[in-house]
Parts: structure tokens; sequence; C-alpha cells
């Protein structure tokens, strides 16, 4: 790509093209063509919702883990506990979207044989935006709770440092004719994601809700580093809680380790829970669809403070941005425009190419 | 009781006494002696773990939902919809005490059958303190997570009136040698209770957590009414999910009834969702307790912020202060002594003695 594309804006690109780039990569980089096309789905659908830390902003991050071993590219998921009711994933290192990817199939087909299916997945990577995997799972639908367990960034309420991660946290249910309801939230009360972006942009942070490195509570951008979790205990405690069942409880403790400093600790390395609900087993699916609608009428139509034009529903901005950006493209900023155009290079691919 | 006993101050009543005193009240009220030991049950935990609004200053209003028909007293509990992993109860207005009593033996023995069992807990009312109950799961070496649906009291993000419930949300996991770890939260920035609380005593109430009856956002403690959702669109939308489960997904939703207008939306009634997980089908279960202890000693050890004297568990302040209420008495304000001594007088019984 030639340097002339790095220009001050972001770069359009239409999304059927950059699922395909990004698919190229992840096969180039070791991964079967179907598992270089689930994480290709989860990196794709995070850009095109509006989440582009999610996106294809993560490629050179996933392609040093790849090098590393801490993602392996060949990995041989296998069912390493089963109950009646609930599966335990060994995911030997693989992509996040990867194991989700199979978490999603395998937690459906057990709700479809025992009415409500758990899967624990564990030793994954990177998890990849939460809501598209239970999204999955409500086009099936289903209900979906998910949530994943994942190295300290956060502080636990009282403390200076970083001790909890900001574990991202799903529900979805099959909606109405808007589609399904998907809440795709994290226990911080601001995320990394955000502190980044504010460092660029150099606006201010609002008041309680950042540390600096030094664990003193800041709204400078430029110093802003650890984000104190959601409602002080409250998203401190739901953090502990999650890394309790999605690591502790199938014998692989993140936060442990990494608090200890023992080697395992510094690894990347993430666990997650999936439970799905097949709604039909307990009631009629069309009926359920509408009286989701009725309840998200009922919603919309309540009085409005000063600060809305709209009620929104969980996950609408992020539906309404997906329709936008199918049709218009995704933006890429020059940064990251010059480091996937450094990926192709190496890989010897076709750089991506702008609308 | 003497008009003396209603002093100033809270007076202390002994714990057992207290259990002994709710029981009898509920089997007066026409439960049998088991059902109203399981209301006294969850209204003295939650009086002994300082959660106050939970406690016996609930059962005069209880009492009102019983005459009213609202709480039956007499409910037949019956499952009415069954799959390997799940249960549907139709609590037919049981008292929630009694009804997630019933959820705990049920959720525990299906976890114990297929590793995960859940329990909808369908046409309740007042599901009392919820982390009593998940506490409970946590005693038989299992993990819980719970929560409940319940009346609109908290603004949805972005509306001017109460459109949500603030929802409880608890999971709980068995622990080491300090016993369970038990979250239990709401969705709400702050709850009716601290907001009644502060009418009471006249503090001020913090910027941002609370609206007025017309919709305005408000400090004052004199006319602060409804609850906004914790962190805004997440609490809500937290919150419009555990509807959406807990409630529509088993054919008892409350919230599209209540913001229509509809009779039913004005009976008080309440819908829950208890999963348990059996511990010991996916690890020994003294290796899962000695984890949650190491991690547990190594949050303990973090550095502290300036206002932080000793880093806490989630339910940990509740656990110390159990054992101090139980060592030293129930504190009861005098308004809700002169209320059971009106409810003592009613049903013939010995009033409450003070410690």
């Amino acid at each position: 790509m030639s340097e002339g594309v790095v220009s001050k804006g972001p770069t359009l690109f239409a999304s059927t093209r950059l699922h395909h780039f990004v698919t190229d990569v992840f096969t180039r980089a070791g991964m079967t063509n179907q598992h270089a096309g689930y994480v290709a789905d989860a990196l794709v659908w995070a850009n095109l919702r509006g989440m582009d830390s999610h996106g294809a902003m993560r490629i050179p991050r996933y392609i040093d883990l790849i090098d590393a071993g801490d993602i392996n590219s060949r990995a041989n998921i296998r069912v390493v506990t089963e109950t009646p009711a609930s599966i335990v994933l060994d995911c030997d290192r693989a992509s996040g979207a990867v194991a989700m990817h199979e978490a999603v199939a395998r937690s459906t087909a057990l709700a479809r044989q025992v009415g409500i299916g758990s899967v624990f997945v564990r030793k994954t990577t990177h998890t990849a935006a939460v809501g598209h995997f239970t999204q999955q799972v409500a086009n099936q639908g289903m209900a979906a709770i998910a949530f994943g367990g994942s190295w300290p960034n956060m502080a636990y309420h009282g403390s200076r440092v970083a001790a909890l991660s900001t574990s991202p946290f799903s529900i979805a249910v099959p909606g109405g004719s808007g589609g399904p309801i998907i809440l795709d939230i994290a226990t911080g009360a601001i995320s990394v994601g955000k502190l980044r972006q504010a460092k660029r942009t150099g606006q201010a942070i609002p008041e309680g809700v950042a540390l600096d490195k030094d664990g003193n509570p800041t709204t400078d951008p430029q110093t802003a580093l650890i984000p104190l979790p959601l409602g002080g205990p409250k998203g401190s405690g739901l953090s502990l809680m999650i890394e309790l069942i999605a690591s502790v409880l199938v014998g692989n403790p993140i936060l442990a380790d990494a608090l200890e400093g023992k080697p395992e600790g510094k690894r990347h390395r993430q666990n997650a829970f999936l439970l799905a609900i097949d709604v039909a087993r307990y009631m009629d699916l069309d009926q359920f669809r509408a009286e989701v609608e009725r309840l998200v009428r009922a919603i919309k139509a309540l009085p409005k403070d000063a600060a809305t034009a709209e009620i929104l529903m969980p996950g609408e901005r992020g539906a309404r941005m997906l329709a936008k950006r199918t049709r218009d493209g995704v933006p890429i900023p020059p940064a990251v425009v010059k480091e996937l155009s450094g990926v192709a290079g190496r890989f010897g691919i076709d750089p991506l190419v702008p609308l």
C-alpha cells in the first residue's frame, strides 16, 4: 500500500474485502481457512458495529501472539469434562474467535438437548467482542449469557494497581422486528480502549474512572492508565466472580498467577463461560419475540430526559452502525492501515484496497 | 410492647428471638411453620448482615400483601416445565423466601445430576435478599448465579420515569477459611432503601444517582425518588435483560404490563432465576477452595488507596456484621419496633422482648 493512503483521516474499506483480507492473513499465519474465517467474522463484526478496539486493529497484536506461541493457530480444541448439561473445552491456546465459535455450537446443541447448555472455554486467547457470540446464540432462537476472564488491567476497589480484568459480560435474547437485543458491557467504569483514544485526542476523561501508573486518581488523558471498576465494589466484585467461575473453576486461574508474579501469569491467556437457553423449551418462540417487541415499544415510548433524543435498546446503536458501515465501508485510521500493510507485506498477500 | 421502648435510638434484639417472632407471625398469618421459618431465615439473615432494608422492617408490608391476596401464604408451588437441566417452578404467589428455598433445593439437586442446574422461579413475590439463597447454594459446595425481575422503580437510561427494576443480581462461590464469597448487588446507582434513609437523615445524596418525582436530576434527599441505573446504559441494559430472561421467558412479564398500565401490572409480583454449578464436577472442591483463598490473599495484599484501610471481598462486610450482630443483637429502629408491636397485637402473640 502506498504511503499516500496514510493520510490524516481514516480510510474506508468494504467490509467484504476486509473480511477476505483478514481471512487471508490468518490462513497465511497458519490457521485453516475455516478458522481464519471465524477470526475475520469476529473482527469485522466489531468494526461494523463501531467497536473498533475489537476490530482489524487487533491483527498485528494477534500476529505477535502467534509468533510468541501464545496463540496456537493449529489448536486442538477438545472436551475435557462433560456432564449432561455442560462441557469444558480445553482450547489449547486457540484464537478466541475459534474457541468461542466452538462454544456457540456446543452450547446451542446442548441447550437443544437439555434446555440450558453451558460451556466453559478454558485456555483460550483474546475472546474478541463477546457480543458477537451471544448474538450467534440469539440468532438460533436462544438466550445467551457469556463472560470472560482475562489478565489484570483494572483496579480492585480500594487498591491502587491493576488487579482484575475489565471482564466482558454479555447477555443476548432473540428479538422481534428489530433483531436480537444484545447487551455487551465490561466491568470497568471506562474501557482501556477509551483511555487510549483519549490519550490520542487529548480529551479530558471524567472524574472517578481512572488511575495513573502510580495509582493516583486522574482526569488527565496523557497519564490515565488504569480503569476503575464500574460502581466501585459492584464492578470490582462482578469481575472477581467472573474470574472465579470462568477461570478458577476450570483450573486455569489467571489473576492469582499474575498477581503473584508467576511466569505463567505473564503469558497471554483467557477463559470464558457461555450459557445458551433454548427459548422454545419454555415458551413459544414467536410469542417470546412478540413479548420482547412489546416491552421494547413501551420503553421507547417513555418520556425522555433533556439530553436524550431517542431511547435506545442494548446493542441498537451497534446494529445501526453495522447497517451504515456495511453500506458505506469500515473506517480504519492511518496508523492501523500502515500496520495492516506491513502484515500484508510479510505474508505476501495483496494489501487492502480502499473503497 | 410499651411506648417506653419506642425511644430515639434503635433497640437491640437477640437474633434467635427475632427469628422465633417472625416465624410466629407468619405462622399466624397462615403459613405452615416450616414456610414461616424460611421467611424468618431470610429476614433475620438480612438484618444480621446489616441489610436492614430486607430485614424485619418488611414484615408489615408482607402482612399487607397477604391481606391483599398478593402473597399466598398457602401457595402450591409446582413444576410446570421440566428439562433434563432445568425446571420452571410456578410459585402461585408464594412468599419469595419460600419460593427461593424450593429453588435452592431444586437447582442443587439438578446440578448434582447434570453438573449445572437452572431453576426459573415464576410468579413469586418479594424475593428477599437474594444473596441469602446464593449463599445456601455455596454452602453446598456449589457456585450460584441468581437474579430477580420486579416492578419498575428505576429509570431506564435516557428516560425521566421509573421503568425498570433495580433488579438484584448475585453470584456466590464456596470459599476457603473465610467462608463463601457472596456478591449481592443491584442494577441501580443507588438503592431505593438508601434514598429513603437519606430522606430520614437529611443527608445529601451524590450527583448523578437519582431523579425527583418529575424526572429531574437531584441531590436533595427530600425530593430524590427514582434511582438512576448503575453506569447509565450498563445498569439499565442489565436490568432489561434480567426482565427478559427471568420474567418474559417464562410467560410472566412484569414491566410491559406495568408500563402499559394493565391491571395485572399494578399487582405485586416477581420472578427470579437461579443457577447452581456443582464445583466438584469440574475440579476437586478442596482445591477450588484453596485457589479461591489464594486469589483472596493476593488481592488483600494489594497496595491500598488513601481512603481504604482494608481491601474487602464481596460479602465480607456482611459476614463481619453477622458475627457482631449474632453476638450483640440486631438493632431495630423505634418506628419499626412500633409496627412489629402492632403486628404482634393483631395476631395475639407475645411482643418482641429486647436484649
